[in-house]
Order: C-alpha cells, then structure tokens, then sequence
C-alpha cells in the first residue's frame, strides 16, 4: 500500500481532454455550450457520465438529491469518505469547462486510482452534483445543498414558469425528494473541487495552480432614486429633479469605493453595477427614477458591511444634491463567504510544489458546490488557469495540461491525505 | 375705426375658459387628454372648432396642409395677413392646455373683432394648424412646416406601423397634399402664437405675460460605450473594461457643464441624458456596452457646438479611464434656433404694460409652430405661466385669467399692429 507521499500517480492526460471533449460535445446543436440541468441534453449528459463511471469499476449510485456519485470502496469500515467532484450542467450558450472538468477530473482520478490499484482507507466517491447553475426553478447548487441537507421543503416547492415543481425535477432527473434528508452526509472527511479559474489571475501571473482561500459572499443591493419627469426643454438646470444624475454620481463612487477596498489587503473585493434602468427613458423627459443594481463580493462580511454604508452614504448625498429621493440601499440577496479549510489548502500546495507546479492563493470571486460542502466537511479547491478569464461563454478555455496538472494535484492530496 | 393704440378691446374670459374646458372633454375616455392628430378623436375637435368658428361669423376652410382656418377679411386689399394660432392636437396623456389654448385664444380674439366691429386692414386668420405634436408618422409641425412650404416630399411619404403615408393621412383629414405648395403663404405680415409656458419661471417670478425671445435649437447627441463583459465575481477591479461607469462619469460631466452653461449669460440652455442603456443588463455581469442620448437646447448654436466639444472630450477621457471605446457623439439630430421678431416681442411687451401686466422675456425650451412660421414672416409668442412647470401631462393647468391677459395682449398687438 502505497504511503502516498511520494506516490506521484499521474493522470492519462490525454484521455482527460478526450472525455472532456467528448462530454461537451452532447450540447444543444443550435446553441453551444448548452446543457441546463433537468433537460433531455443534461440527461444525456449524465448518461454518459454513469457508462464511463461503470466502465472504469466504481459503483455507481445516484443520492435522493440526484447527484451521480461512482464510488470506490475504501479498506478500513468508519474511515469515512474523500469526496471530489463539480457539475456537469451549464448555463445557456455556456462553456466546456465551467463545472464539467472537474467532473471529469474526478472520473479520471477514479480511473488512475483504479488502474494503478491504489488501496485508500477512506471511501473514495466521484461525484456530479445536480444543477449547479442557476435554472427555470430558481436555485442553483441543488444537489451540494441536497448533500449538505441545505434543501428545504420550501425551495423544493419553487415551481418553473411551465409549473413543474423542483421536486418533481429531482424525481424526473432520478433522485428521491420525498426522502431528501437520505443525502444529508456526515461521512465526509475532505472534499475536493477542481474548476476553472474563471478569472483572469492566474493567466496574467502564469500561475500553473490556484489554491482556493475563500468562495466570496455575494451580496445584492438594489437602489431606486425618484426624482420628477420634467420636459427637458423647459425646465431649467436648477429646477430640476433627475433621478438619472443621482445614479450616475452614484456609479462613479461605487467604482471608486470598490477599487479602493480591492487593495485595502482584506482579500479578493469586486463590485460591479450590472442593472440600470431609468424611466421613462425617453429623450425629451428629465429622468423620473432610475434604479440600479449592485453585485458585491468579498471573503470579509465587515468589508461588504462598509461597503453598504459607504455606499449608502453617497447615494443619499446624490439624492440630496440632485433634490431627489432615494430608496435603498436594499439587501435583494446576501450569501455568506465560504472560507476553505486550511490543512486541505496547504496539503494541495504541497503536492503541487513536489510536482513542480507554481501556486498562488486566490479566493473565488463565483459561488461553487465546494461551498456548501464546506458547511459540513473540510473543503478545498484548485483553480487551474482559463484563457482570458472568460468564462460561461462559448470561447471558454483551459489547456488540456493546465487541467491535467490540477487533477494530478487533487490526485496526489487525496493520496496523502488518506495516509495521514 | 379705431386707431388701436388706446383700444383695449377685451376678451370674453368666461367664454375663452368654457371653450378651452368643452374641447378639454373631447379626450379618449379611457386616456385624458388625449386628442392625438389623424385620430376620429382628433376629428371630433376639429368638427367642433369648425361649428365656433361658422358660428362666431369667420369664414372658415382648410388649406393643402390641412390647416383649419378661420378668416376675418380686411378692407385693404393686399394688405396681408395677421395670423394667430396654434395646434389642437395633443401628445398621449397629455393635457388641456398645450397648444389647444392658442387655438381657443385665436376663436376668442375672433370673436371680439367681430363682436366690437373692428376693422382690420390685413385680413386676419385664426389657425388651429395640424399636427404639431409627435405622432405615428414620425413628423412634427405638420401643419406649420406646410404652410411655410417646409413638408417635403420625402416627409409627405413618412409611414405610420399600419402602412398608411402621412400623405394619405393628411388628405384623410380634409387636406390635398397632392397640391401642398398651395399652402405656402408669403402673406403674411406678422404671426402670433399664445401658448403655455411649459416650465416654471413665469410661477416662480410670478410674472403674468413671458414674452418670448427664441425657440432653442435641440440637439439630439448619442454616444455609446464599448467594454467587454466579464463575470461580475471573478474580474479583479483593475481589469475591468467596464461601459456603464464611463457611461455615469458622462452623465455626471453633462449635468456639470450643462448647469454652467445655463447661467454663463448666452440665454437659455438646458442638457437632458432621458436615455439611458446598458448591456447585457444583468447583475452578475460586467456591462459590456452603455449607451446614453443626450437632448440638448439653447438659443445659442455657438453654445450648443461647445456643449458638443465639451462632451466629446469628456466621453473621451472616461472612456480612457475606464479602458472602454467610444463610438460617438453622434448628432442624431440638430434642429436650428428660431429667433422671435424683435418689433413683434417690443410692440407685445408694451400693450402688456398698457394693459397693467408683469412680462419677462425669456426663450422657449419647447419647439412651436411659430419657429417654422418665423421662416416666412415676423413672428412672435406670448407665454402665460402654468402650474409647476408641468406639461404633456393630465395636470396641466394654466389659470382662466392668465389666458385671458395672454389673449388681451395678443389682440391689443393685433390692432396697433394693423394701425401701424
């Protein structure tokens, strides 16, 4: 039995790409990458999964959450179980990439363990969560919250526009709703993601592996201002109440606020205004509101906390400049950071060093499954670098031996780790 | 006959309110007030013009253009014409008061020189012109750009959605645009139109007559950002090609410029961003495109070209800033200021004194029928405060005794202006 910390049992790189390649080419035809979760495609998908995970000798099963899991019996009863994995769902016109990778990574490390008759004490399970993404039911990260018992009878009930209730999704899609707290897990030891950066870091440092500090809290603020819709001919300068100049003042400081916080040495802070709209939008008409829309994210709830109240600070000085009212800041939505387990992160910057690879730690700026694991298991992640940063888009893009690197990283910590 | 200068021939305030309030009910039920041109609703208001004008003794038709006109002959042939006048027609939910006042002012002084047996040596026509507002064909000033021979061919073949021609539409109406240069007067010797101030300065200054200086030329400026969309989450602040914060640092730059120049001393000027857009439009989205148009007016085309240079600079810089491109400004389009008669305006200005009433001069934020008619003759507006500045809107109101010292000061013009 191999002691693990010298093993180095490296991945069949080029059968990675190959699978990777061959999951993403089952896309609907007229709109790659497309493959959301509970569709026919997705279905697909999965079945394509469940032959390569019979073929490669786990035992395959799926939980009441539907999340496919292959798995590899380990020698000694009560060790508990690694568990490695991601999703195979994407957005619409997506990539192929974002979530499957690390699906097939883990199939690929399954393989390289089974192959090279790796004996573990610990259970290994390979797993594909169930609809990671968001989708017609409105909740994303189904099955990692199924697994982690974060699925309550009330999201179960959320209901798609056609008025199909996500229960009865998870029953189509193979999983048991009825007896949803069955996923619930406390057998897990450490959990393992591998995923694409989806940022721009490690490219511009030409890092070969990310080591996952934090998954950031993602919160929502919505502002609305009022002002009154004048006629913009008639209306002098000083009489005016327009509600768009607020937002616009409002803009400019929170990309000032966000860049000041993004190296205030607190970790990873962006924020961005995505939503605006102004009504009645039309030209001849002074602005009655205007309404905007922050994403704000961070691993520190006291940075996104000082940002709400720098934030709301300045939007009611632009009200009152610009003699309009303002409503808001209010919360829409407001995730808790995610903070990676220690050990986990420097065992993989370990093994990552000994296989000679570069590393940086990073926090995700995205949510990920491995969020909801780390509320009941210590949970790591490795990022590996993508082109450009982009990412849920059709040009997404990681190097078959970027990824390749990642899984013999993984590979290598799940090995050291169960001979700890 | 009376020489004019000490007349002060009076309007009927009770019966100008009554009309004004009865063509007032000549609305779309479910939308007051709307009377919009070519529409059977906008028929029924020219019907009952028709049957005051019969009755009060003028002799009424319709020109090419589709004029409704009511004349009063003049005993010197070849003397000209005095015009007054104004449009009937209303935007959608739009008040009782814009334009339609004029029209109901030019019956009311009708009245009194027929009632009073005064004699005129210009004829004198009281006009209700067509279509001044926005409409479906997507051409304003119908009537006024007719009968200044300013309806081109090309405008006359404007469709509205359901296929019909403006030219089809005119005739429709009781118009004959196969002839429209029939219309095209170059007789007349001045033109007065009475109208509702539209803002608020004559209120606030409580001053009863606004005697207007200029109709402001409006430029129409698009300018449109260009970045790249990113994830919202996982683009570090410096990496951002972010279009809506160049987009916002604009609109606050404009608001800036516009209110120096309103008071720089050059007359009116006023700069409105009403449309605002930004794409995708999504919260977890790094907007990748932005785009804003601004309407910008002033009496001053040297203003409005350094407002344009102003801008340019401006958009240039924030899109540097924020690593974005340009595409712009763009004229969308570019109307010229009208100039009012200095001799009209002085001669309006003194029978408001005569006649005990507070005047101001001031320009025009809106665009009339009078800047097309000042194409072809000496034309002249008389403003009358109305409630808050509002306008195009239900609430707009304009008390009966500030139209009737409006309509006094135009009739008393009428008449020393024929005396002269």
């Amino acid at each position: 039995m191999p002691t693990g910390s010298k093993s180095k049992k490296l991945v069949n790189s080029e059968r990675l790409w190959n699978d990777l390649m061959s999951i993403g080419e089952l896309t609907q035809k007229d709109q790659p990458y497309t493959r959301r979760a509970f569709t026919p495609m997705f279905a697909q998908g999965r079945e394509w999964l469940r032959t390569k995970f019979v073929e490669a000798g786990f035992e395959v099963s799926q939980d009441a959450a539907g999340n496919l899991i292959g798995k590899i019996p380990g020698t000694t009863a009560g060790a508990g179980t690694i568990m490695v994995g991601s999703h195979s769902d994407t957005v619409p016109s997506g990539g192929r990439f974002d979530g499957v990778a690390g699906v097939i990574a883990a199939l690929e490390i399954g393989r390289v363990i089974k192959e090279n008759g790796i004996k573990f004490k610990h259970d290994i399970e390979l797993v594909d969560f169930l609809a990671e993404e968001p989708n017609v039911y409105g909740l994303s990260c189904v099955g990692s919250r199924g697994i982690t018992g974060n699925l309550s009878s009330e999201s179960l009930a959320f209901t798609e526009p056609g008025g199909e209730k996500l229960s009865e999704a998870i029953k189509r899609v193979g999983g048991d709703p009825e007896r949803i707290s069955d996923a619930k897990r406390s057998d897990i030891k450490a959990f393992f993601e591998l995923h694409i950066e989806q940022g721009p870091i490690l490219e511009r440092e030409k890092i070969e592996i990310g080591l996952v500090t934090a998954i950031v809290g993602i919160r929502r603020i919505e502002i609305v201002f009022n002002g009154e819709a004048d006629h913009a001919g008639t209306t002098p300068m000083d009489l005016r109440r327009d509600a768009a100049v607020a937002l616009a003042e409002t803009i400019v400081f929170i990309r000032k606020i966000a860049e000041e916080f993004a190296v205030i040495g607190l970790g990873h802070f962006v924020a961005t205004v995505g939503v605006v709209e102004v009504q009645p939008n039309a030209m001849n008409v002074v602005p009655q509101s205007a309404r905007l829309v922050i994403d704000a994210r961070s691993e520190s709830r006291e940075l996104l906390d000082r940002f709400v109240e720098e934030v709301t600070r300045s939007a009611a000085t632009a009200a009152e400049s610009y003699r309009v009212s303002c409503d808001g800041p209010k919360i829409l939505s407001d995730s808790i950071p995610s903070i990676c387990d220690n050990d986990l992160r420097i065992l993989l910057g370990n093994c990552a060093k000994d296989l000679g690879l570069t590393t940086r730690e990073l926090a995700s700026g995205a949510g990920h499954d491995a969020a909801f694991l780390s509320r009941v298991a210590p949970a790591a992640m490795v990022f590996v670098p993508c082109l450009r940063g982009k990412s849920h888009a059709p040009e997404e893009w990681a190097e078959p031996t970027a990824l390749a690197a990642g899984a013999n990283v993984v590979t290598e910590a799940m090995i050291r780790f169960d001979a700890i």
